[in-house]
C-alpha cells in the first residue's frame, strides 16, 4: 500500500453494479462502508441508484462525472446513474435489469479506457438474463476485451486470493473435452500472459510460475497419461528458452499447501476445477477474478449474483472489497511503470 | 478420546515400518517420542531394528509378541524384529529392504487379523522396489485386502485430515480415461462403503455424504457435460432410496471451504486430484489414508518414502502420528459397536 501512497494519485475506480436484482448493489455499498477499516481505495458505482436504495440505507450521492467521486467518497457512496432499470425486486431479475447491467458495464469500461477511471471492477451479472436480451459474448470478460479492441481469446482469467493465484488454461468446457483443447501453443500463450500480468498488475519483477500436471502424480513419466510429455513439458521448454522462470509439471495435489505456494507467484492449471478448487478452498470469501492481457485493469469478485440471498442483508462483501483493493493496487503499479 | 478411555483396552497397534531406506523408521520413532504430547496410543513397530537405529538414538526394545508392547511403550519403542533387511543406507533402497518391508507388512496384517494388534498402520513403501521382487498387487492396500480375504476392488481409499474426508471413485488412472470408468454402480458402491466406514471407524451414527460434480459448475444442467445426468444423479437417487443421507452433485470448486465442509462427513470425488487437491491443500502434513471395507482398521500416512530426505532428520512425523491416532480411535469405535 505504501507504494500506492507514494505514487501520483490514481483516478477513482469504476465499479459496475452488475444485475440490479443480485447481490452486486449490496456488496458495493458494504465495500464503501468498509472503506476505512479495509483500506478500500476511492471508487464510484455505475448503475441504477434504486438498486442500492432497495437494500441499503446509507448515504448515496449521484455524480455527473468521475472527477467528482474523490470529493464525495469520504462522506457518501458516489454513483453515476444509469437509465431506469425498471422495477427492482431483489432476487427477481428481469430484462430491464439485464439491460441496465449491460449499459453500466459499457459505461464503466469506457470511463476506464479513457483514463477517467483508474480501473474497472465488475459486479456479478446473470448470463442467462444477458443472453435473453441478445448478449452474444460468453461473459463480461469477452465483452470488456472487445471494447478494449482485443480478442476475447487473448483475455486471460486469473483467480487471485491472499495466498494463491491460479490461471486456468481451459475454463467452462466439459472435463472430458479438455484433453482435446490442450496444445503446446495454448499453454505457452497463457503462461506468457500470466508472466506479463504479474509484472504489470502486481509489480513482480521476475515472476515465478509453476504449471500443474494434468494427470495424477503429473503422469508419473507417462505411466498415468501422456499429456505432460506431449504438451506440458514441451511448453515449459519453450518458455524457459524465452527466459520465463517456470517449474513443472508438478503433481497437482501437492502444489497448493502453504510451503508449496510460497515457491511461486502463480500456478498455471489445465482445467477449471484444478484452478478453482484450491483457490476457493483457501479463499472462498475473498477470491478475485482478474483479467490479464487487457490495456486496462479489470477485476471482479469471484462469485455470482446469488439471487437467492439478494435483499436479505446476508451477502458477504469480502470478495468485492478484495476486487476493488486489488484493482487499485494494480492501477498503482501501472502508474509507476 | 474420552470414548476410548471408557472402553475396554484396545490391543496395541501394529505399525509396519515400510521401506527401511525411506523415512518410515524415522517418523515411527518420532511418533513414539510424541506419544505424550500428541496422545499417540500404544503401538509396536514391525521391521528391522537396524533401520531405526540408523536414524534415531532413542530407546528401542525388541519384543517377542504384541502383548509385551503395552508394558514397554511407556519407556521404549517396542519392536518385533523381522529378518535382516540387508545393508541399510537411508535413501538408498535395495531388494533386501523391499523384501523386509513386505514381510513386515504381512506379519503386521496377520497380527491385526488375529486380534493381537488393535489396528494396522503401514509405513511408506516403494512400489518400484516391491515390483522388482515380484510383488503383484497395485499397492499395499490391495495386498492387505487379499490377506483379509476380500477383493481389492472392495477396499475403498479414504483420505482424511482434521477438517475433511474425501473418497476418490477412481484413483491412479489417466484423467482422460476417468470418464469411461464412471458408472452408476461404481459411484453407489463407493458411497455405500463410505457410509459404512464412517459408522464403523468414526462412530458417526448417520453419516452425511456429498458427491462432487465431474464437470465445471457440476455440469450446469448438461450445458457443461453430461456425467452428472448420466451417472451421478441416478446414483444419488439410488442411494437416497436406500436411506443414505447424500447431497449432490455439488460444484467441486465451492464444496471444500470451511463452511461447506461443516455440512458433511465425507465427500465422494470422481477422480484422484479432485479428492487429493483439497485434502493436501488443507492438510498436507497430517493427511491419512484409511482403507474402508476391510474387516480390520488400516491407516497409513498419505505420503511416500521420501528417499531424498531419509536419514537427514528432516521428515515430518505429522501424518504418521495422525495415522496412528486415527487407527486407535477407529479401533475404539469398533470395540464399542
Amino acid at each position: 500500500m505504501s507504494i500506492i501512497a507514494d505514487s501520483p494519485p490514481i483516478p477513482p475506480l469504476a465499479v459496475a453494479l452488475g444485475d440490479p436484482a443480485g447481490i452486486g448493489p449490496e456488496i458495493v455499498a458494504k465495500a464503501w462502508e468498509a472503506r476505512h477499516d479495509a483500506c478500500v481505495p476511492p471508487f464510484f458505482a455505475v448503475g441504477d441508484a434504486r438498486s442500492i436504495v432497495a437494500v441499503w440505507d446509507g448515504p448515496l450521492q449521484r455524480i455527473g462525472s468521475p472527477d467528482e467521486a474523490l470529493r464525495t467518497f469520504a462522506h457518501a457512496l458516489p454513483l453515476i446513474q444509469m437509465e431506469d432499470a425498471g422495477e427492482i425486486i431483489p432476487g427477481e431479475p428481469n430484462m430491464a435489469g439485464a439491460r441496465c447491467s449491460l449499459d453500466s458495464l459499457e459505461l464503466a469500461v469506457g470511463l476506464t479506457r479513457s483514463g477517467a477511471a483508474g480501473a474497472l471492477v465488475t459486479g456479478p451479472v446473470s448470463k442467462a438474463q444477458l443472453y435473453s436480451i441478445g448478449f452474444v459474448h460468453p461473459g463480461q470478460t469477452e465483452f470488456v476485451a472487445e471494447r478494449c479492441g482485443i480478442s476475447g481469446a487473448n483475455a486471460v482469467m486469473m483467480l487471485a486470493g491472499p495466498s494463491l493465484r491460479t490461471v486456468p488454461v481451459t475454463t467452462h468446457v466439459p472435463l472430458a473435452e479438455v484433453q482435446a483443447l490442450l496444445s503446446i501453443d495454448l499453454i505457452v500463450a497463457k503462461a506468457r500472459a500470466t508472466e506479463r500480468g504479474l509484472i504489470r498488475n502486481f509489480g513482480i519483477e521476475k515472476p515465478r510460475l509453476v504449471i500443474a500436471g494434468f494427470n495424477p502424480h503429473a503422469g508419473e513419466g507417462g505411466a498415468l497419461g501422456r499429456e505432460e510429455i506431449d504438451f506440458i513439458i514441451p511448453a515449459i521448454e519453450i518458455l524457459r528458452s524465452e527466459g520465463v522462470d517456470v517449474m513443472g509439471p508438478l503433481a497437482a495435489d501437492t502444489m497448493f499447501h502453504a510451503r508449496a505456494r510460497a515457491q511461486y507467484d502463480a500456478a498455471i492449471c489445465l482445467y477449471h476445477d484444478q484452478a478453482l478448487i484450491p483457490l476457493k478452498t483457501l479463499h472462498f470469501d475473498e477470491g478475485v477474478n482478474m483479467t490479464l492481457g487487457l490495456p486496462i485493469v479489470r477485476t471482479a469478485p469471484d462469485h455470482g449474483t446469488a439471487f437467492e440471498i439478494a435483499g436479505r442483508d446476508k451477502a458477504n462483501p469480502g470478495a468485492m472489497i478484495s476486487a476493488i483493493r486489488m484493482a487499485g493496487e494494480a492501477a498503482g503499479f501501472r502508474c509507476m511503470a
